[in-house]
Parts: structure tokens; sequence; C-alpha cells
């Protein structure tokens, strides 16, 4: 099958296709997450797209028949997981379709920033030189480059080395690639202005995901991800420290294992993107303080023992081939700034993400995680804390936790007479519980009162879903004829508890930072919630749970993996990278540990949703329908 | 043999010396290059020296009182030559004892020029970290320096890396290097302000020169010297340029062995003064366009081919580590500027050193080897040029020619009835003829009217040493019984030809350049000799061959290997290294091929003077005197 282009608006991300795939599996291929909560069936109808060339695609389907109306239908709109391109087609993608991660990059990179990376291309002809006018070549481009664009740079030896045969191969008509208004990184002949792509890359603790941006765009072209391939040296930060601390070796091995994994996922972005990782300028890095430390080499021991103190928090300008990445010869990978030991240059992406730090009223952000990053602030001051909330959201320590991978039950409902009703990521039989599902789920029973506010499993001879298992009680969630393992997926005693102590441990930073600031509840105007959650936390359910203050449900926003957007925001605008480097000074850093309150505040926030309910006001009415009932 | 410390004053250079060796042993070991015309066998008696602390030498000998009078004697002077330390001793060394090279060190460095290398030491107390104080180690590093010195700095990645170790294996007490008051290029725990050392390079066609400097004192503590390896793919320069053109391999190998060498040099040099090579932070190097282009790895070919354009001619400054000398992990290497593809940076290191550029009155500098280099002018403006005089005066092409190696004759003098007086180097038996031999030698003939004008030999039957050789005439400059080859030495009409024509090379430089700046050679208040010759040239030769103007004798001083000097008032000052790259710049390069009379004036100056009398008063007198007789 030939290629053929499908363009996804407004973001104005493409992609090129070569085989018979969905529309929706082809936003999946270059990472533009559309909603589809069935997994592509058909059935949830929520992969809602509007596409005015009826003929570049394959006819409508009785799927799409049903979720949508006649009206609908004739102004266009279709199911991606529905429609199969026949030939180069434009997409447009309504609002309600995109997940909320993509909302943040249409409005943050695609409209309100200025597309000005930090590399850029100048094409210049030069005069030929004669006996009569012997300027050296890299005067003779300097002084090119000050008449006709008034920038006075140097070079970087590398690429002076190559300078005279450069020159005269071009016949004297070459691209500069220039770095930050200050540095010829480049020189090639004749005309690559064309071509000049860059990476953004977040380093998390299990995953690496990389976005390949087109800099003369600003679009998005190709992505690629893999799991942290440090994983094999310790699943968690703490463990990796503690290798990489043994040994200078094993600190480098740890720096070349990630250095391999980020070059693969480069490597997947530019294949997908058919772009030559040679026309790759600029690379940046985001990840937390000790992805930070350990990608970079830098001793990472004392960011793991107290007081916690990391080795720099500025911004790092590295040439990638000093670093290791395989982009141009000459590129330079930037890692983003840092903010403390366990504040890092990924919770700084997500400040510049969802423009945090331009917001006129005062507003939180989450970012849910092992270690969970809370902001509190508006454009003026901001303080952040980072909570030891654990590895439990992320599928660890819960008997049938998982991550939010394909099988993993991402939302739970209960109904009456104990039906429960759930949504599995990939739409198949469950294998497990995600994050999201466990805040349903323990919100979910805390409504039907299966557990107290203590989180202790209520007897209920009634309810055949509860029941005592090896050692402890435990509450089916499903039963094995409906699993993939085919046995029943169960939360345990222990499980609620240890769910109890994420939330208990997140919503304490909550509160003591609205402490430091002297916000209350009612002050707060949004709250943000990020994460590598599968699409989506049930703002409501983490209210029940006790997670984040309670605030109307309206002014709660999932907002996804706002660190890549982050990245990919420094990567199109040198002003962000600025804009990091100086909330990086600005931002406060409140220590948990040193707040005397901080353990009675701990143990209060280990009620559901909180031993003193005036915080919750708006879960009282199931407290109270319960009671009456 | 307890080590004995010998210090040479004034110029404050100090050698530790293991057994028992002369003074003038332990000069030439440590670089300070003393008058001794005779070798060192007591003989010519200007190795002068004065001790005050006689107890501290062994007594006074027989030779020492031959060539110095009773009061001297009684003053403390001594012949280097002939005086052992017994014990630590400082030496005095008089004006009349230091050869030229020297006098400009003694002026340049340790008088005039200030210490400010681009690399100082700061010795630093930091506050511990704790929970109320998590300021990452490099800002603190940052802010102490910003406190305590006034120094905004970054900090180089590689050294970053090491940081967090350093600073608690140190207790938080350490010694920061810090490069041109910019970046941190180094910490190393406690106090290690006492060790700081430059290395100065003059990378020769021929030969590798390099000196160690305290930049603590700017003494030079130690030197080292070797063959250029790059000779094994060619002597001369387009030989090796023509190799480094067939691939990329060979200009790799170029690079590497000529690196191989600058870092036998360090080592030697490193080894004599017992400095840890470690302690090595700052290298500046110098060599002309070629070597420069060279040893960087920069394609070379277009400096070889017209128009003769170089890559580059602003100062670069590189990571050793990077470059691959063996200096510190961190050290930097600074190339000075070139001046044009001729005029390298030796050439303007000659005029840093000789400070040309201070000189309110018009002068000349002229730096003898294959190429030419030519200066005129004085602190408002000059220009330069390079004269293609070839190899003759460095031996080549002359029958009986070699370098001023031991037992090459380096000066002649013909006495009445025909006697020769040759001096040789090493006070040896000779093996050939020098460059300044060669100048003495046919300026003495055209005296004593064994060859005319023209250079031709004139028949004399009354000479014993005239006679005809294989192919063609040639004249005996010493019989085989005084050499060392056991052969006769002798000039062939042919070598008469070739040192006609260097010298004609030369002197149209230095005639047209005067033109160019609107100069006679009456306006010319000192002419400058420099290059790597024995160690004289004997001004009224040079000027009766018409190798330089007509200048009164006292005008013109032979300044010996100035390149290397004025690569070491880099090492030790900021400010040389401005200098430099301003006169880079600004000193104005004449192209000798672009103008119209060169070939009339190249052929005019092949007589010997010149074809025009007029331009050579002072020589006149032996042409009358001649043609009286």
């Amino acid at each position: 099958m030939a290629s053929i282009k499908v363009t996804f608006n407004p973001i104005g991300c493409e992609v090129k296709v070569t085989r018979r795939i969905s529309i929706l599996e082809a936003a999946i291929e270059v990472g533009v997450p559309l909603r589809a909560e069935c997994g592509g069936n058909g059935i949830c109808g929520k992969c809602r797209v509007i596409i005015h060339e009826r003929n570049a695609a394959n006819g409508i389907r009785d799927a799409e028949r049903k979720h949508l109306s006649p009206r609908e239908l004739v102004s266009g709109y279709r199911l991606a997981c529905q429609t199969i391109p026949k030939r180069d087609i434009d997409i447009l993608i309504p609002r309600e379709t995109m997940i909320e991660e993509r909302k943040i990059l249409v409005y943050g990179v695609a409209k309100k920033t200025t597309l000005d990376p930090a590399v850029r291309k100048l094409r210049l002809k030069l005069n030929r030189p004669s006996l009569s006018d012997i300027t050296p070549d890299f005067q003779r481009l300097q002084q090119t480059l000050l008449d006709s664009c008034k920038l006075d740079l140097s070079i970087d030896y590398t690429v002076l080395r190559e300078l005279p045969d450069i020159l005269r191969e071009a016949d004297w008509d070459v691209t500069v690639s220039v770095w930050g208004d200050e540095r010829i990184v480049d020189v090639q002949p004749g005309d690559t202005t064309r071509e000049l792509y860059g990476f953004a890359v977040d380093i998390g603790t299990s995953k690496v995901v990389g976005h390949l941006v087109d800099l003369n765009t600003g679009k998005t072209v190709g992505t690629g991800r893999m799991e942290n391939p440090q994983v094999s040296y310790g699943a968690d930060i703490i463990t990796r420290i503690a290798f990489a601390m043994e040994s200078e070796t094993n600190r480098k091995t740890l720096k070349k294992v990630v250095l391999d994994g980020i070059n693969s996922v480069l490597a997947q972005a530019c294949a997908k993107a058919e772009v030559n990782s040679d026309q790759v300028y600029a690379t940046v890095l985001v990840g937390n303080t000790a992805m930070h430390h350990l990608c970079l080499g830098i001793q990472a021991k004392f960011t793991g023992l107290s007081p916690y103190v990391p080795a720099v928090k500025s911004p790092l300008n590295i040439s990638t081939a000093e670093l290791g990445i395989k982009t141009n010869l000459h590129g330079i990978a930037t890692f983003l700034p840092i903010i403390a030991g366990f504040v890092g240059a990924d919770a700084l992406a997500d400040v510049i993400a969802t423009e945090f730090h331009e917001l006129e009223k005062t507003s939180m952000l989450v970012d849910i995680g092992t270690n969970t990053e809370v902001f509190v602030g508006n454009f003026e001051d901001m303080v952040t804390c980072s909570c030891a909330s654990g590895p439990a959201f992320e599928g660890a320590r819960i008997k049938h936790g998982m991550k939010a991978e394909k099988g993993a039950i991402e939302s739970i409902q209960i109904k009456p007479g104990f039906e429960i009703e759930f949504r599995t990521i990939g739409n198949v039989r469950p294998r497990g519980l995600c994050g999201s599902a466990m805040i349903d789920l323990v919100s979910e029973m805390f409504k039907f009162r299966i557990i107290d506010s203590k989180g202790r499993l209520i007897p209920n001879e009634s309810d055949p879903r509860l029941r005592k298992g090896d050692q402890q009680k435990e509450f089916v969630v499903a039963w094995a004829d409906e699993t993939s393992t085919k046995k029943d997926i169960v939360i345990t005693q222990k499980d609620i508890g240890e769910i109890q102590l994420a939330k208990a441990a997140i919503f304490t930073g909550c509160s003591l930072l609205m402490k430091t600031e002297n916000v209350v509840r009612k002050d707060l105007d949004h709250i943000f919630l990020a994460g590598t959650f599968g699409s989506y936390i049930n703002p409501e359910s983490a209210k029940i749970l006790g997670l984040i203050p309670d605030v109307p449900t309206e002014r709660i926003e999932f907002v996804g993996n706002t660190a890549i957007m982050g990245a990919k925001m420094a990567l199109v605008s040198k002003k962000a990278v600025k804009t990091a480097e100086k909330l990086s000074r600005e931002i406060r850093y409140l220590e948990l540990a040193t707040v005397p309150e901080f353990s009675r505040e701990l143990t209060d926030a280990m009620f559901i949703p909180h031993k003193d309910l005036k915080k919750f006001p708006s879960v009282t009415k199931y407290i109270d329908k319960d009671s009456n009932t």
C-alpha cells in the first residue's frame, strides 16, 4: 500500500501510514492520545473526529450510527476507531475527544508559545576567497553572519575542524546551525534549513518517553517509549542510588543503560517520522532529581541521604556527543533545572506545561507517583513539597495491584446490591487494579459503607464479596470467571491500609503547603492532577478518598503526563527554558520533615476522607446518607 | 647526593640538582641559556655569574683566574662552567652573560608583565548543608564564590559530576580552579593553591619545545624538547599537508603524533621540576599556521593551496582532554591566534615577546626559517609578510649544511691569507655548517673578494681553498684533519646560489614591507632578528650579505627563539592573550605574490649585498677597499 499522510488538526501533527490502520491507531502511533475508553472497539463512542472529505476514508459503519446522530454524520463526524483512511486525510479533533494531556499541548505549544527554539538554521552564501581577500574561513563565516543576521558567533572546535572542506564542497553556500544565538554548532552544505528537529525526553523511574518535534513547525512528528532499562538495577530510586553508590563502575552502568534507552526511544521516534537523527540538534531532558543525577553520571548518593542535597539545580547544557545521545554530532542536550532533592525537572516541567506560574488565582498542582510533588501558589509566589506517597498507586505492595497497562482495571463503580462495574485498559479481561481504580474502589467502598472511616472492612453477612482470605479480610472486585487470570481479583484489608497511607501522605503535603501559603480550601481556584495513571482519575473519587482538598469537581482537571509536554515547550521555546531556570530559583521548597505538625496531620489524614470532616463538606452527604439508612 | 636548590636571579628560576653538575649545566637543564660559547670548557670566559656565598660552591679554578680579574673574584664573580654548587645556592646572572632570549624573558615576563594567568586557584570553606539549608552543592559553591570573591561562575560538567563526593571528602574545605574568571574547571580537597602550573609549547616544524611555568611565581621550573614526530611524515610543511590531504586517517595520524610529542615534552618538563602533570591547568601553544591546523586536526589543505586561506585566526581555547594533552583532566589549551596562512601564532608570539607592538619608533622584526616572517611598524600600525626563504639556512639543500646542533660550525671569520677561524656548537670538531655560519661565510667571502657581487667564485690560483669539485667550483671551509667526518667541509657554487636565493627572498620581504609602510632604512629604529639559529647571527655579516636593511649594527639585536617566550607571556598574562587577539586582527598582511614589483625586487636582491648599492652604504667600504687593493 502506498504511504498515506494523516494530519491531525488543530495540533498540526502528521503521520505517514503504510498499512491499513484506523485513524485511532494512527493517532496512537504519532502520540496524539484521543479518548478511546473502550480501547478502539466502537463501544464507548468517545473517539469522535471530524472529516470533511468523506471519500478519503471508508464508509460509515454501524457502530458509528449507534453513537453519532444523523446531523453529526452529515457534519463529517466519525469514530476514529472505525475509520480507515484511503488517501491523504485531514482530521479535525473536537475538544471533547482530546484527552487533557493533548489539550495542554494545544494551548501550550501550538497556540500561546511563540516558536523560538534554542537552535536555528540560517542559510548563508559566502564570498569566495582570493589572493586579495584571504580572510580565514571562520572569520569569513563570522563576518557574513554579522553582516546579514547581526549575530556575533563563536564556533565549536569540532565544527571548525571540518569547516574548510565543507565550505568548499558546498561552493560557499551553506546552512549554519546556531545555538542560543551564541555558537555555531554545525555547518552543512547547501540548504538544509527545512530539516531541524528537537527531541523531548521524560526519563521516568519506570518509563522513558520521547517525542520528536519539527522545530520549524513545532509539530510532534514521532514518539517512542520503553521501560527505563535501569529497572534491572532496582525498581525504585533508592535501590538504584544504593547500587550506584557501591562503585564508580555501577554509576557508569546506570548512566549507560538509561542513555541506551534514550537512544532506542530516539531511534523509534526518528524511524516513525522518517527523520535522520543527524538532523536532531536540540534535546530537552526532564526527570526526577535521582534520574537527573543518574542519567548525567553525577554522584546521586547524597540526594538519597538526609538532608537530601542535590549536586546542582541550574539547567545544564551538555554536548549530546559527550553525554552519549546519538543526535547530530554537534547537538546539545538541556536537562531542565530541578527544584530540590525530591522535586525534580519533571515536576518543573508540569508547572511549565500547565502554565501554573502564570495563573492569577491561587491553585494547586499534584503530580502523583512514588513521590508525589505538590505545588500551591500562583504567578506571584509558589511553594512545593514532595510527599512520600509510595508505590501503592503504581501497583506495588497491593495484592492485585498493577501499573496502568493493558488488562488493568482503571475505573470502578459499585452499584446497589454489591454489583460492580469496571472498565479495563485495552478493553480486555482484567488482570489487576491500577491506581485510578484503587481510588475509585476505596471511595466507592466508603460510600457504600463496606469500609468505615478508618478503612476497616465492616462485617456484612449479606455481602457476597466480603470474605476472609488467607490471613485477612478481603473484598472481591472481579470474580474468577470475569478475569483473564481465572482467579478472583480482590482488595485486602492490608491493601486498603496501603492506599490510606499513600493518600494521607499526599493530602498532608497539600494541607501543609496550604498552611504555609495561608490558603484555605475555598481559595483554590483549580487543582491540576498529573501523573502516569491510565487515562483518567475520577475527581469525585479522589475527593471522597480524601486524596485532595474538597473543591467543586469542575475545578479539578486531570492533565495526564505533563512532564513530556513541559519538555516539548522548553524544546520549542528558549523563553520556556529561561522561565524554568527562574522558577527553579524562585519556587520555595518546604521540607515536610521540618514541619512540627507533620505527623499529627498525617495521622488525621489516614481517615476517610479525614478525621476533620469540616475539611470535606461535600463528602459528608455520603456519611449522612449512610447513617440514615 | 642530597638535592641542592640552585636559584637563578634576577629571573627567579629554580632547579633542584641531585648530582654533581656545574652551574652552567644546571642552567641548561632548567632552560636558562647563559652565554657559553666554548661549550662549557672554561675557554671563552663568557659564562660569568656572581655568587655571594663563596662557601656554597667549590674553590676557584685556574680557568677562572685567567678570565676574571682579582677584583671580580673578590666581588664573587665565577665562571658558571667551572663552579659546582655544594649546597643551596643563589646565582646572580649579570646582563652580559644573558643571551638575548633570556633578556627578553627577564624584561618581558619577570618585570613588566603582571602575573595574571587565565587560571587561578581559590581556597574556599563552605557551610555544611542541613535540613534547613538544602542549597544544592554547586549553588552552594557558586554563592560562596559570589560572596567571598565577587565571582559569578559556571562549572564544567565533568567537574560537576564529581563535586558531591569531593565536597564531602574535603569536609567542605576545597580549592577551586577558575578559568578566565568565568568557569570552575576543577575542585580539589583542601588547600592546593600552591600547586598551579602552566605549560608553554612551541610546535616548530622540526622541534617541539616546552616550558613548564609555576603560575604562582611566573618562574620557569622545567623544560623539555624533542624532534617534532611529524618529521617521519615529511621534513617540510608542504609534504605533511599533502600527506594529511590524502585521508582523514592521515590527518588524525599527524595530529596524534604531534600530540604524543607534546606529551613527551610535558612529561620531561614535569619530571625535571618534580611537578605532577595533574597540577598543570593552562597550556599555551604556538606554531606556524600549518602546525596550528595539523596539531588541532583542522583540515590544513587550503593553507597550502592558493590563495592560502587558513580555517581560523582567532585564538582557540580547547579542553586539553578533548585535544589529547595530558595535563589536569579539566585543563585548557589555548592556541594563540595566527595572522595569515604563512604568518602563524609563532610569529605573533615573537611580536608579544619582543613587545614590538609597544615600540614608539618604527622597527623591524625578522624571524628566519623556511618561511621567514617580517614585521615592520610600531605601536600604532604594523604590517607583516611571509618570505619563502626556503630551508637553506636550516641546512637543507646545502652540501654540508646542517641544523644548529652540536658539531655545526656556527660562526666564521676569514683572516688575511685565507686563514679561516670558526666556532662550533658544543666546541667539538665540526660536521657541517649551520645558518649563522653560512651568513658569516658568504659575507666574509664577499669581503675578501672570493666571490663577486653576483655570488660567483672568482678564480684565484693563490687561494688553496678554492677548487673544482665534482661538478662545480667549491671553497673549503674546514680541512679533513680539522673535521669530525675526516672529510673537507666545503661550500659549493650551488650552495652560494641557494643562500643568495634565501637572503634575496628575505630582503625582498623587508623591502616591500618598508615600501608599503612608506619607511626608509634610516627610519628603522631597531631590527630584531629571531630564529632557531645557534646562539647568534652576526649582524655585520647579515648586513654585508644583504639579508636585512643596512642600519647601524647597534640597532640590530638577535633575540633567539622568541616564540616560546611569547607563549610563556601568554601563559602568565591574560592580557597578553587579549593583546595577541587584537594584534591578530589588526596587523595587516601583505601577500607578496600580489605586489607587482616583487620579481624585480627579488632579482635585484640576489646581488650581494644588492644591485642598488645605495641601499647598503656601510657595505660599500668593502667594495671600495677591494677595488683599491
